[in-house]
């Protein structure tokens, strides 16, 4: 099969996940916006159809003709470069077009796609957006399901978006952290060579790196419970003042998602896409604000007298790097179907880093900058990622809600330290 | 037909009604709140069915068990007699239970409604209930319509909640203002004798009003025009304290729902249920704050020379309340279908004053007070009116979407001055 | 002496008594701004002369030239038909010109004003300005006192505008109310013939009033403690809608300047002008909201089975105005010093309404809306006014910080219902 | 003469030019707090002797008693381990104590400072904490002025600390940018050996940098003015997503205290510490944002088509270090007392770098992170810089309103992006 037409296959195939996604899925449930920062589910559908009509078909369909004039306005995001754009938090206002003009549109822009694929003699820079727009699609898979976790969490019915798994995930004692050495020194980070990234991953530059160790695991809903149980949100010695104000102002008691049983000794329950579930300790835990994992990391330093920290990205990368394929393998990912982190088996002889992919985004100390000799795409694309490079922290691993081929060692998420309502966890790192 | 007979009769009528008003309207048009002011369509089918569940069922009907359990909490609009009530801006989010689930209840409260008022020796207080219940109902048929249209002019593909009607409005020229002179004295006002009314209608009582003379007519489209033309929104002469920093925070140029036309020369449009209109100069306008008619009133008083306001609610009831009868049959209510304030074909002959009752709800220049003697209602409905009674000004006369049955001479309705997405217009006064 | 001679004189001694209420003051204390409800010292010493400036000497004096061209924005309040404002909040900011600067500018407007008032054949507008100029400069002065009791409160030092009293006031037991008949019918209110009132007391009109009873006596600090010991601040059903949001947003348990003393059994203190002191059960409850006042009214009227309520303005005026003479000279004005309004010694065959006047303003059941045929002055002393009648309650009676020249029975305060760093309190009334 | 004895000859120096700064200032000028970010004069000059009572005095001196005790909470500025704190926003409404009482309190504890320091055989400890409120009291110095400037600012008279310069600055033509290679490597960067430091500036630490290029001036005003021609804070291509919708949210036009002057012909004119002044092309741009300087670098970079961008806070220290002293020596600081970064006369054979220290702080592109290996000092003092490593921008080289002695290469100053009331600045860098 040629590269187009893996292409082509590939581009039916993603876009048809999307649409498996959204299937159980009332109209209503597609339609509602929980907060300005998540979006509707139609507006997700409608939104990456947009962005292959508008960056795909209009650059190369031969007699283009948009699907519906309004449509580049409605559903673009943020692209100052294509024009206006409707305000996003009134996302959930726009009830026409319907559920099902949308779902009309997806299918007359997949036929046109793949009309469009079976051309012989595309340009690479048309195949190029093609992959650019898949990748972004995959992006808007998580960000649809984390978008619908939110929304039903605002529903005090709780419903579920999918059914509790039988059996339940069987009982695993969480394990004690060990810490795995890095030696450091003159590493190189960042995307080189085949494949698709984005322009945020380039290019490949070195680093130096001073010596230290990462944790073998992922910090997990005991350890969380430790530092709740120790007044960890009471104690202002653990938090960076911005944190400190967004604990007090918003009275946070536990990670986001987090309900107290009915009864207090039957502990913290978890609202999950399963519905509400009891709280499993060996599993990871999961939507943590940034203010939250460096808080927690400074208790486990004085807890344990060691210099514990968040790992640095280009810590992360240099040691996730060389282990990618079987723990891309090894991780949890929206194909698997879980919704959720999994709970860990105690290690048995596999590679001493685990958890290094899926499960959760993980928080690191860096904020989300330019490498150096950064270059944005060109044209309206650059606005992919490049505008948004300033007070945002970068997340690494992917998680539950990830699709698997989507995921790199050099892949960097992003998120003002506030947001938890996407699948952010961390691990610790142990300075040298 | 017993009363009772005639009460299931109307219950039965009125509920249908409701649903007709949304039988056109998607799920998702019926999910989305545009506002914190406006609620889903599904939420007014919803909350009334809750107030025939918790006000008349829960007290009157043998062996009352809830529909569901949650249900309670979930569409209490604000009666803290009650209990808890979901918060009013996250109406939209509540997805589940689904339109149908809302119809089916519906459905299901209408029997067990009919079985109830089937039963022979109904106490008095349960039919009157009931009545509440149905007058009730009425009120949110008319907010499910404004709600609707809010919604709607915040798409900017600005669908029609109705097809435009066929042949257009005929032209009509608007007619000069003749003043109809009033005595004054003392004079009684308010709800006595028999048929419903509100708490806040009663209790009738005197009050000594100068002599004045009122508008025959509403203030029109024309007539707002030429105050735009005048500048009437941009000097401050003519506006309330308050009024004026509205005017100039929120850039307000013009009533709401009106949109000016791609080309100048084809001057105003109005967005109404029908979808985008020319604006009409014969018909009253509509959609104006308090803010908006008080500020007309001093303006149109500066041009003229009299001394033209806004009348008291006293004042409109001592002069309506003698012509109600064939006032309320003259006037465009919701069963009419306009769905739109009537353009007017010039008087010929008829009463002095038109447009009493029916097409726009008329600001007076009375704050809403307690009447002296007023009691509120006992237990949860005495939370109907009697907490709302500061800081909003009295409406009189009813509207396009208004149930006519609904409206009544001593009718009060009432909204803060910067209210605007009701259909809401003016007549003015001139004193003695 | 002629009346023209008489003015002038009162023109020096009204100005010399707000100097007098500004000696004990610091720069710094007649600098800072509280809040945006609230302005500096400096700033009223400023405005009034502004007034002066603006309003007589601009009209009136020959070859007239301002002080400094830029106050006329600097220090206009609210006037559009003056021109330019410098913004409301930031007026703690203008730190030059400097007090000194300011008492020097007063200085020489006060010199400039008995030059005017020399001149013979002064025209009556310009003696009516003058009056107006004074009026407004004693609701200055209760004004400052206000603003510098709020602005002290905010600092944890405490400190006192003026000394204790010494001895303390004499313990009183208080009294239990009497209800004094009123029998209504049809009464005239507001102001007529001679004397100064603003444009808002008139004019003179007819009200039919319902036969009621009022208060021998104000709410008092005992009776307070009664509602807050009944839980009045956490019960629903005694508050407004708007109300129960305010005490629910705000968490307030109790009047403005009431602090706990430091052992419970010690009970409450009150940060007053002579900083901070006991709490005397007889004294008249001061600094609540309207919210407040009416609770009360409805928790005590559900206390004692009686139809209890706010006075409307009406019935208070009716009571008050033929009392007026005697009952003025009872009250505790600003020039008793008393600074705090009196504790009662027990009546003793007095007049049986008492305390109508002078301790604390009264807050009505009444909107402050234009009274039939009311016509604003003309030009920019129109804006007095007239262009804040909506959303405000009226209070009558004046206070202990009021300039005993300044109330009559016709005289309308107005606030908006969450406003308290006023001196206000309350009387109930009863429905006959 | 001992260190000890130098260190409190220091102290008295440094205390006393505190004072200075303010002596020209009323008492109204020192009350007044202009926003939240900013801080009253009085309050700067009792929090940092609030500093040294209580990091010093209260740890190290015999028999300490505080000066008053409610001092400790009402001028601690954010020191959670010292207990309660003022809120930060109401510091202009602390009129007592009055101007002479903190007058008095820095006397005192000047006295107690210099007894103290008269102690032989002070522990180290002690020393270093002295030192360390020396170098707080600079800091402070620096925010006295900028913090003026702000305040003054808001005044319409526009008031001028300081007299204007006579004669003006001589007319200096702008220097077109030179190009200084820097061969970047593995570099070491952060403080090491002798000398205070911040704990933010260590551990000194190995960084590998690319080969790139540093502008040897700042940007000017002439450069800027190029911007502002070009439409640069209209046109969205060239700012960060934040910046833009700061500049569209303020209205921005110009950088802080650029004021139009009144004829257009005119141009642009500062407002400085000296009064409003005009704006002279050959001096360096300051009161920029991060966005402004950001937004700034981008479109410089496509107006001549290198990959220009700002320098990293390593790239800029590598660059300065080793020309520290003469550098230092060279630039413009609050010694010289110009007040305002001072016009360049065209370079002569200098250093090919200029303007590396004094005149205006340089927006780096670093996030304000912890260096590897950071430790925050042990105890409250460990809040000092710490706590703040999230969300700010580093600025590297002081200003003309730093102390001369408080800059070092290794100074890392950090702010929020849309902080401009500081005297920032920029340079711009060119990668390899």
């Amino acid at each position: 099969m040629s590269p187009q037409a893996a292409l082509a296959r590939r581009c039916a195939a993603i876009r048809a996940q999307t649409e498996a996604l959204a299937a159980g899925l009332s109209e209503a449930d597609c339609q509602a916006q929980s907060m300005a920062d998540a979006s509707p589910v139609k507006w997700h559908l409608a939104h990456v159809t947009w962005f292959f009509e508008t960056f795909v078909l209009e650059a190369h369909e031969p007699g283009f003709r948009p699907h519906h004039p309004a449509y580049r306005v409605l559903f673009n995001s943020y692209y100052q470069g294509v024009g206006e754009r409707h305000p996003r938090p009134q996302r959930g206002l726009v009830t026409r077009p319907s559920l099902a003009e949308v779902l009309a549109w997806r299918q007359a822009v997949d036929a046109r796609m793949q009309t469009l694929l079976a051309r012989e003699g595309l340009p690479p820079a048309c195949l190029e957006r093609v992959e650019l727009g898949l990748q972004h699609e995959q992006q808007h898979q998580e960000l649809l399901l984390t978008d619908v976790l939110h929304l039903f969490s605002c529903n005090p019915l709780l419903p579920a978006y999918a059914e509790a798994e039988t059996p339940a995930p069987r009982a695993a004692r969480p394990e004690p952290v060990r810490w795995v050495a890095q030696t450091g020194g003159l590493v190189d980070i960042g995307h080189a060579g085949e494949g698709f990234a984005f322009d945020n991953e380039g290019p490949r530059h070195r680093v130096y790196l001073e010596p230290h160790a990462l944790a073998h695991r992922l910090v997990n809903n005991e350890d969380w419970l430790g530092f709740i149980g120790d007044g960890g949100y009471r104690d202002a010695r653990w938090w960076l003042s911005a944190g400190w104000d967004w604990v007090q102002g918003q009275g946070v008691q536990a990670p986001l998602h987090w309900r107290r049983a009915d009864s207090a000794a039957a502990g913290w329950q978890q609202f999950t896409l399963r519905g509400l579930q009891p709280l499993h300790p060996a599993a990871p835990v999961v939507h943590v604000t940034f203010y939250e994992a460096e808080a927690y990391a400074r208790w486990a330093a004085a807890q344990c007298g060691l210099p514990l920290r968040l790992p640095t990205e280009a810590e992360w990368e240099a040691a996730a790097a060389p282990l990618a394929a079987a723990a891309v393998a090894a991780g949890s990912f929206i194909e698997g179907g879980a919704l959720q982190p999994q709970v860990v088996v105690p290690g048995d002889g596999g590679p001493a880093l685990q958890q290094l992919f899926g499960e959760v985004w993980q928080w690191t100390r860096s904020a989300y900058l330019p490498y150096p000799g950064y270059r944005a795409w060109a044209g309206a694309v650059g606005e992919y990622n490049g505008k948004f490079m300033l007070d945002q922290t970068v997340l690494r691993g992917g998680s539950c809600a990830t699709p698997r081929g989507h995921i790199r060692a050099s892949y960097r998420n992003f998120f003002p330290a506030a947001a938890r309502w996407q699948f952010t966890g961390l691990r610790l790192a142990c300075e040298g």
